[in-house]
């Protein structure tokens, strides 16, 4: 069998890739004064997997005989260290636990389709056992869309879409794919550039998630400004149905009812399973710049970008980080050893001296980072209209050394999450889109709530945000926070997540813009499409799934919920 | 009462306007050649409407007191012209019907409720006395949405929706505003223009059709390449339902699960009623021109278009018409009697003459609109852009004269529908989005397949066709078509209609870009989504709606489909 590629059992990304502190010398003291620790020596590289850790499979012969039917082959494992990866997602919650050896409810069983017709085998196969079907992509969701009930007395088959993939067919005249839903990010844009296409698709998780995975939790890229969220991207999809199976041709747009694509898109399995996507594609940019800007505070920063996004510029992204972001960004710079960087180092100093001349309180003051891509004349004119916009709204213009070095650690982010957890450290994010007038009281409220959860909780704590994408209506708020875990981080974490959720919905915000449901968020879904409307998603999951098979208890009717661990 | 306008109970928009031939010299020649037929002189200006043809309302008295009762009003009448208005759409064999007293199946009420309250009891009633109910906005669809079978026992009642009206709110900051879903285009945009916004939504039906009537038939405007569809511009809404309401706030994109939002947009009254929705509104441009160009081929055109979509320049629409519709085009200028009039006209034919010094086949050209909206620099700069591309693609500059004009005329095309009717000649619109790839092989297919259809009944048949949006991956074809109706005008208009969906759906088209399913288009939605997408928007209604009590037999099991009358 063909290798699929997974994550470390027990964290984030690559074995043998790490967060690492040492040569950055104002990390330690910013952890310091703003979670009020000191950070240990890095004492975990890896954690050694324990299969006597897992408890054996359950797996009843006659469904283990009718996966190894379903698929005519050996891809059916009961194997330990594939049922614990395949147990969980990314939240930092499930991370915590599992790197403890704690697992919860774990499938029996991992299967390995090769083909739509061996998805549906199996998914009839399910039914027919009743048995319960978790779809698994790369298992970077920090929604926990993968998590299982521990009540679940029914068999659980995790359905790993590892080998759907390739790019089926390109269509060049009409920039349109149809791509395995399997298929990890980065292979996928390989594919594509060899050809001298791209899908211009990176969520944060992009290194380790899937195409299938992106469609099936609504995601959204960084440079989703200019190439869509997944709902713009996605033309047409193929979705096998334990009772047949739904296609979707690609067409631009079309007035045929309800959309089906869009009742696919975000149904995090409960739906079916799908198999392969047609995506919009673009031919590779001639040119890519990021420029770097600097606002003396927030409200220039979003009101500048506000201005952006209504004079149509076209930017592939535009963000800016508040000043706790901004001074955060700063204490992770690596050390100036060599001379180039020394005189870099030299530079930023005098930089931050000039802005105190003009006036400037250095603590409030927030970088902005603005992707360009076109033809050197479109890259140009362009720049130069963001470049006026800025300057009008008080901005400097750093220029492109800081936006390359952004460009370079955009995916490096999770790992930091769990360098934090190995120091007992307690780090997640938690993100929004809201109409531009209730952008800054979110900003706002969020950080109020945040701090009255870390007093609750008598703890230090730290909040930063930035501003990620930003539409015509308004814009999307992807805040972090972190703080000292004590002796209950489940009810920790749940106070501090549960006051920045709430402060969203209570402030017009919506309970996630990229990150999904599942059973994380899944509490605040009356707050946000009302009682009906979850009434009619749950009637619209139990008429198409009867006998309750797909993924079980995401998006509604959530049986572990973060409110439970209050 | 407030009084809701209506469009003449027997046909298109407004007592007193009609298409005239009289000033245009070259119609009636266009027409014995391209038809055969001598237009007979003008006779019918009004169809005096004759209560006596009604049969009366068997409106059950429990039924009218518990709707005076849901509405606590008056507003609940059984009167004939009422039941007649609503109980047809604009399609042209319901037309033909109507206009000879033939009436159908007609709404046994109509009801105007005045708040989302009266909606809700209004269902609730119709619920409890096993009734249907369809909701009226402008009663403009031509895909048979309104259309009710004529076996249906129930009562049935007609929700007219012209009294939930109003820019209920706008967010300057966010360009946002909520607006009640009875509101006509021409009310919207007064009162939007007059606060310094526009929504930009002008469907061909925009004098005439409601802003609930555009998101429940999934509507496209003319505008649309830079307002967006009404599924993108639509950012949230209410709907009632007979268990209750629906709110979906505005927010610029989410990852909430499946979307309710693009669930309830195209569901044409089976989901609910929609009663107001938030929808992205913009800023009146400063300046505005449309410009024309006339390409050598229609094959030249669609490059030229295919480039500026490739090119990002941002257009408000564009359009090409083919040769046919260039043709028909000219054949409706207005006599030259001015002398303004009589210098256009001889520039004309020495614009003709160059063209053909030039090689060009006049019988081939094709015309080409593009409007540009912005600064006066924008405007600049676009228009240089798109004429390059233009030039690059053989085409010659017209100005904005034609341009002018074009803009001037937009809505009056149905008009002519209504003419045609009256000398007995079937014309009507059936249009498609496609993949580029399958723009011209589309083009080419629905000429043959009209033509075989015209030979198959024996008629001189003529059919012509626009591109009329454009996409990152396809765009939308829109074809005319025009005969002389026989013996058996249901079953020839169903001989040709039917050619001309097969050939979309054939040669990877979709069913409908812009006009909805209803019960016209519902024989070919197992093609488009699939059997089991079918399968799946069955379980939802009739899952949401156990008693089929929603505008039933529309988008999926039609009673009366287009095949039925074959």
């Amino acid at each position: 069998m063909k290798q699929v590629k997974h994550m470390k059992w027990w964290g984030w990304g690559e074995e043998g890739v790490f967060f690492n502190y040492a040569n950055k010398p104002a990390f330690a003291p910013f952890v310091k004064k703003h979670l009020g620790i000191d950070l240990r020596p890095r004492q975990v590289d890896t954690i050694p997997f324990d299969a006597s850790t897992v408890p054996d499979s359950p797996l009843p012969d006659a469904l283990r005989d009718a996966l190894v039917a379903a698929t005519a082959s050996d891809r059916v494992t009961t194997d330990a260290h594939e049922r614990v990866v395949h147990g969980h997602g990314s939240s930092v919650t499930e991370l915590l636990h599992v790197s403890r050896f704690d697992y919860g409810r774990l499938p029996e069983v991992v299967v390995y389709p090769e083909t739509d017709d061996e998805v549906a085998a199996v998914l009839r196969a399910c039914v027919e056992a009743d048995a319960v079907v978790v779809p698994f992509g790369g298992g970077t969701n920090i929604s926990r869309s993968l998590q299982l009930d521990p009540t679940e007395a029914r068999p659980i088959v995790s359905l790993d879409m590892g080998l759907l993939v390739g790019v089926h067919e390109l269509d060049t005249e009409s920039g349109l794919a149809r791509i395995g839903a399997g298929m990890l990010g980065p292979d996928l844009e390989e594919a594509l550039n060899a050809r001298g296409w791209t899908l211009g698709h990176f969520p944060d998780s992009f290194t380790h998630s899937t195409l299938g995975g992106w469609a099936a939790t609504r995601s959204s890229g960084m440079q989703s400004d200019k190439y869509g969220d997944i709902a713009d991207i996605i033309r047409g999809m193929t979705v096998v149905r334990p009772s047949g199976t739904v296609t979707l041709k690609p067409v631009p747009s079309e007035s045929t009812g309800p959309s089906l694509r869009e009742m696919f898109i975000g149904s995090e399995g409960r739906l079916g399973v799908i198999t392969d996507v047609w995506v919009r594609v673009h031919r590779l940019a001639e040119e890519r710049v990021v420029v770097a800007y600097m606002y003396p505070t927030w409200s220039d920063a979003v009101d500048a970008i506000h201005s952006i996004a209504e004079a149509e510029v076209p930017t592939t992204f535009v963000r800016i980080s508040d000043a706790h972001e901004t001074a955060f960004s700063l204490s992770t710079q690596k050390e100036a050893v060599t001379l180039k960087k020394k005189v870099e180092a030299k530079a930023q100093e005098q930089l931050w001296a000039f802005m105190r001349r003009r006036g400037w309180d250095t603590d409030q003051m927030c970088i902005s980072y603005v992707c360009f891509e076109g033809s050197k004349g479109d890259v140009d004119g362009r720049r130069r209209d963001v470049a006026l916009i800025a300057k009008r709204h008080g901005a400097l213009t750093l220029g492109t050394g800081p936006g390359a070095l952004y460009d370079q650690k955009k995916f490096d982010t999770p790992y930091l999450r769990d360098f934090l957890l190995e120091q007992d450290v307690m780090g997640d994010v938690s993100e929004t889109a809201a109409p531009w007038s209730r952008i800054n009281t979110i900003h706002d409220s969020v950080y109020v709530a945040a701090q009255d959860a870390f007093d609750k909780l008598g703890k230090q704590g730290f909040i930063m945000c930035h501003l990620s994408h930003s539409y015509h209506v308004g814009a999307c708020l992807y805040f972090t926070f972190a703080f000292q875990a004590g002796e209950e981080p489940d009810r920790e974490y749940a106070t501090v997540k549960t006051a920045i959720q709430q402060a969203f919905v209570d402030n017009g915000g919506t309970l996630s813009h990229h990150h999904g449901v599942g059973m994380e968020h899944a509490p605040w879904m009356e707050q946000v499409v009302s009682t009906e409307g979850v009434n009619l998603m749950r009637t619209l999951f139990n008429a198409t799934d009867p006998g309750n098979h797909l993924n079980p208890g995401k998006i509604v009717d959530a049986s572990l919920s973060l409110y439970d661990q209050l």
